[in-house]
C-alpha cells in the first residue's frame, strides 16, 4: 500500500478480494458507508425472515411447546458452539446469554472465589487498565468493594510488568481497547499473569468476530464479550461467556438462576449447579433477540471456507488489516498534518478499527473531532466520537468490518473526510450540538 | 355459577362479557385452547409487525443512530411506565430489564445492604417459602452464603407469624404461587414484616397482568417480575424491577453496569449511580425482545377503559375470577370424585390459575396428572404439569388469561377433560413419556 493509492487501486483490490461476495449476506442501507460495526453491527439479510419465523411460528403457533419443539432450551449452547469456532474455544465451552456486564460479574466473582478458596489472603488485588471500557471497571469496583479486593488501574500496557506482583489475584483486560483499537498479546500477557499466580479475565467485546482469538491456545482463564458489535447480532444482542474447562465445574457463580441448575425442570428447592459452563446461565433468555444473534454468527462462519489452513478468522483478519492499512495510508496522504493516529500502526497490536485524534492542539482540545464525525454522518459515513479527558484526546473512531466493507468504501469515506475538512463543513453549528448517544 | 352450568350458559356469559373483543388483540392458533398463559403468554396480533419494524427499519436502516432516533435508550423506562399502571406503582418507579432472577439478585442484595448498613448485626435472616419458585430460592441461597445471612424456609403461610422474628432482615415471597395459584395478602403481609423491622421483596411473576397489585398502597419495599407470562411479552421477554422511592436512591446494587450510571455516555472510569430506579439497570438491553414486550403491555392497557373507578386491573380481575370459578364448578360437576382443588377457593387467595391434583391415592402418586395433561395437549388444550414431591402432590395447572379466553373455552376444555378421562385416553403409552420441558 503506497501513499499514492487511487480509487482504481481500491477497485482492483475489491475485484481480487476473495471475501467480496460476503457483503451480499447483509442489508446495507442506501447511501451509507458504515464504519461503526464496532458499536452495532449491520443487519444480516437473513435476520428479518428468521426473526419473523421465531415470532409468528415458534411463539405465535408453537407457544409453550417451542421450548421443546423449536429447541429454545438449547439456544445458549448451540450459539455458543458456533461462536467457539471464532474465539479459539472448544465445543460446549461457551454460552450465549445475558449482557456483557452481567457475564463479567459472574466470571470475576468466580475468579475471586478461586483465589479466596486458595487461602492466599495476601492476594487481593484486581489489576485493570484505566482505559478499559467503563462498565468493566464499574463491575470490578462493585465486586472489589463487596469482597475486600483492591482495584488497581494502570495507565498503559507498559506498566503491566511492574503491576504484576504476587498480590494480584486477577488481571482483567479488554483484548482490544474500545477507544484506541490497541490489541494486547493474549498469550504473552496471560503467561505473565500466570507467572505470578494471577488469573486472567478477558473482555472480547471488540475482538470476537474482529480479530483471531486463541482462548485455549493462550491458556486464558475466563472470557466474556458482546453479541451486537462484530457478531452482527442486533441491538443489545445477548452476550457470551467462556470459562476454561479447568475452572468451569469448579466454582459456583453467584447469579445462580434456574437455567444454570443441573436439572432446572425438576424444580428442586436447592441449587445444584450444572456441569461445565452451563452453570453460568441464570434466568430465561430473550429468545427473539437470541435467535437474531444466530443469524449474525452465521455471517462470520460463512467466511470459514476462505481461511484455508490458517485457523479461525484468518481470511477476515487479512482483509481487516488491509482495510485499516488502506484507511491509514489514505488519511495520511490526503489529510496531511490534520490527524494523529491513535491506533497502533503495528499489525500485531491493532484491532479492526482506526482511531484518529486532531493534531492541531486547539482542535484537539476543542469540538473538532466531534463535529467532523457529525459532518461525516450527515454525508452517510457513519463512524463515532469518543470524548477524551485530561489524559486522553478526543477521538474519531472508525470500525472496519471485512465482511461487508470494500476498499472502495475506504476510498469514499476518506474522500468525504477530505471534503468535510476542505469545505470547513464541520464548523457548521448543527454539527456542534451534542446528542445523548453517538 | 351453579353446578348445572351448560354450554349455552357459557355462550351467554361471553355475549355479556365487556372484554370479549380484546381477544381480537391476539393471534390465537387454530384448534388450541391455551391455558398456559401463566407460563408463556399468547402472541399479540401487533407484535410481528412491530418486531419487523424494529429489525428492518430501526436496526437495518437506522443502525447505531436508532439509539437516539428510535429512543432505544428510553425503552426500559418507557415500558416501565406502562407496566407501573398495572402494578400500583408510580411513573419512573419501574424498569423493564434483564431477567427475573437477575433482578431478584439486585433487589435482594440492596435489601441486605440496607440491613447491614443499619448496624443491626443480629438481623441476618431471609425468610421465604419452601414452595417459592426455585430460581428465587437459588438466588437467595447464593446471596445468603456470600453475605453471611441464613435462609429460613417456611412450609406454609400459616407459619409466617411465628417466622417473623426480630432476626428477620428480608421477607421474600412470590405473590401468587406458581404451583398452587395461592395468593398472599400483600398489604397484610408487608405490614406484618414491617412490624418486626423486616423489608419485603415481592416476586410478581404470576401477578403482573393477572391480578391487581398495589405496590405503593401496600407499602412494599422491592418487587421484581416476569415479562413473558401474563404480560404477553414473548419467549424470555425482559423482566422488571420496582423499588420503593424511599429506597431507590439509597443503595447501590451490585450489578453496576454502565446503563445504571448517572452519565453512561461520559465513559468515566468510576461508577456514579443514576438517581432512582434507573440505577437498577446494568448492561445493554436486548432491544428486539424488549420492543416485543411493549406490544404485550399494550394488550393489558387496552383493558383500562373497562375498569371504571375500580382501579387498575379491576375488569380483568372480575373476568379472571368468573373464568376460574366456572372452570372449578364444571370440573367438580362433570368429573366428580376425580380431582382435588389445590388452588384456594376463596377469591381473595386465588391468582388467575386453577391447579388440580388427583383424588385417588394411586393416581395421585402415579403418572396420571402428567398423562392427562399430555392427552389434553394432544387435543389442543394446553395446560401444564408440575411434579410434586414427598410433601406436595403432582398437579395439573391451568392458567386463565381473561384477555383472550372465553367462557366457551372453559366449557370446551372441561369437555375435553371429561373425554380424556371417560375414554381412558390418558393411559395411552405416548402420553406417559416425559419430555424435558412441559
Amino acid at each position: 500500500m503506497t501513499i499514492d493509492m487511487t480509487l482504481d487501486d481500491c477497485r482492483a483490490l475489491d475485484r481480487a478480494d476473495p471475501l467480496r461476495n460476503l457483503r451480499d449476506l447483509f442489508t446495507l442501507p442506501e447511501g451509507v458507508i458504515y464504519l461503526d460495526g464496532n458499536s452495532l453491527g449491520v443487519m444480516p439479510a437473513a435476520t428479518p425472515a428468521r426473526v419473523a419465523e421465531v415470532v409468528a411460528q415458534e411463539w405465535g403457533t408453537g407457544l409453550i411447546r417451542s421450548w421443546n419443539t423449536a429447541r429454545w432450551i438449547d439456544l445458549p449452547q448451540r450459539l455458543g458452539n458456533k461462536l467457539a469456532r471464532l474465539i479459539g474455544a472448544a465445543p460446549d465451552e461457551v454460552m450465549c446469554t445475558d449482557s456483557t456486564s452481567i457475564n463479567l460479574y459472574k466470571v470475576l466473582f468466580a475468579a475471586m472465589s478461586q483465589v479466596i478458596d486458595s487461602g492466599d489472603a495476601a492476594r487481593r488485588t484486581v489489576v485493570s487498565e484505566r482505559s478499559n471500557f467503563p462498565t468493566d471497571l464499574y463491575i470490578a469496583e462493585s465486586l472489589c468493594r463487596e469482597r475486600g479486593f483492591t482495584l488497581k488501574l494502570i495507565d498503559s500496557v507498559d506498566a503491566l510488568p511492574a503491576a504484576l506482583t504476587p498480590e494480584v489475584a486477577v488481571l482483567m483486560l479488554t483484548h482490544v481497547n474500545y477507544r484506541t483499537g490497541a490489541m494486547h498479546d493474549m498469550t504473552a500477557v496471560t503467561m505473565a499473569a500466570h507467572a505470578v499466580g494471577a488469573l486472567t479475565v478477558w473482555d472480547l467485546a471488540h475482538s470476537a468476530g474482529a480479530v483471531p482469538v486463541t482462548l485455549n491456545e493462550s491458556d486464558a482463564d475466563f472470557a466474556i464479550g458482546c453479541g451486537y458489535k462484530y457478531l452482527n447480532g442486533g441491538p443489545g444482542a445477548p452476550a457470551f461467556v467462556w470459562v476454561n474447562t479447568r475452572h468451569a465445574s469448579k466454582f459456583d457463580q453467584p447469579l445462580s438462576g434456574w437455567f444454570g441448575h443441573a436439572a432446572p425442570f425438576e424444580f428442586t428447592p436447592h441449587y445444584r449447579p450444572a456441569p461445565g459452563v452451563a452453570r453460568y446461565l441464570c434466568g430465561t433468555q430473550p429468545i427473539i433477540s437470541l435467535s437474531a444473534l444466530e443469524c449474525g454468527l452465521d455471517t462470520l462462519l460463512a467466511a470459514e471456507p476462505f481461511n484455508a489452513d490458517f485457523g479461525p478468522m484468518a481470511a477476515l483478519r487479512t482483509k481487516s488489516l488491509e482495510l485499516t492499512d488502506a484507511f491509514i495510508a489514505l488519511v495520511e496522504a490526503r489529510c496531511p498534518g490534520r490527524f494523529t493516529l491513535v491506533t497502533p500502526r503495528a499489525h500485531a497490536q491493532r484491532g479492526s478499527q482506526v482511531c484518529l485524534a486532531m493534531k492541531n492542539p486547539d482542535e484537539a482540545q476543542g469540538n473538532a473531532a466531534y463535529a467532523i464525525v457529525q459532518a461525516l454522518i450527515a454525508r452517510g459515513v457513519i463512524g463515532d466520537f469518543r470524548a477524551g479527558d485530561a489524559q486522553t484526546p478526543h477521538i474519531l473512531r472508525f470500525g472496519f468490518t471485512p465482511l461487508y466493507l470494500s476498499f472502495e468504501d475506504v476510498w469514499d469515506s476518506v474522500e468525504h473526510l477530505v471534503q468535510v475538512l476542505d469545505n470547513n463543513e464541520w464548523r457548521r453549528p448543527e454539527f456542534n450540538q451534542k446528542n445523548a448517544v453517538t
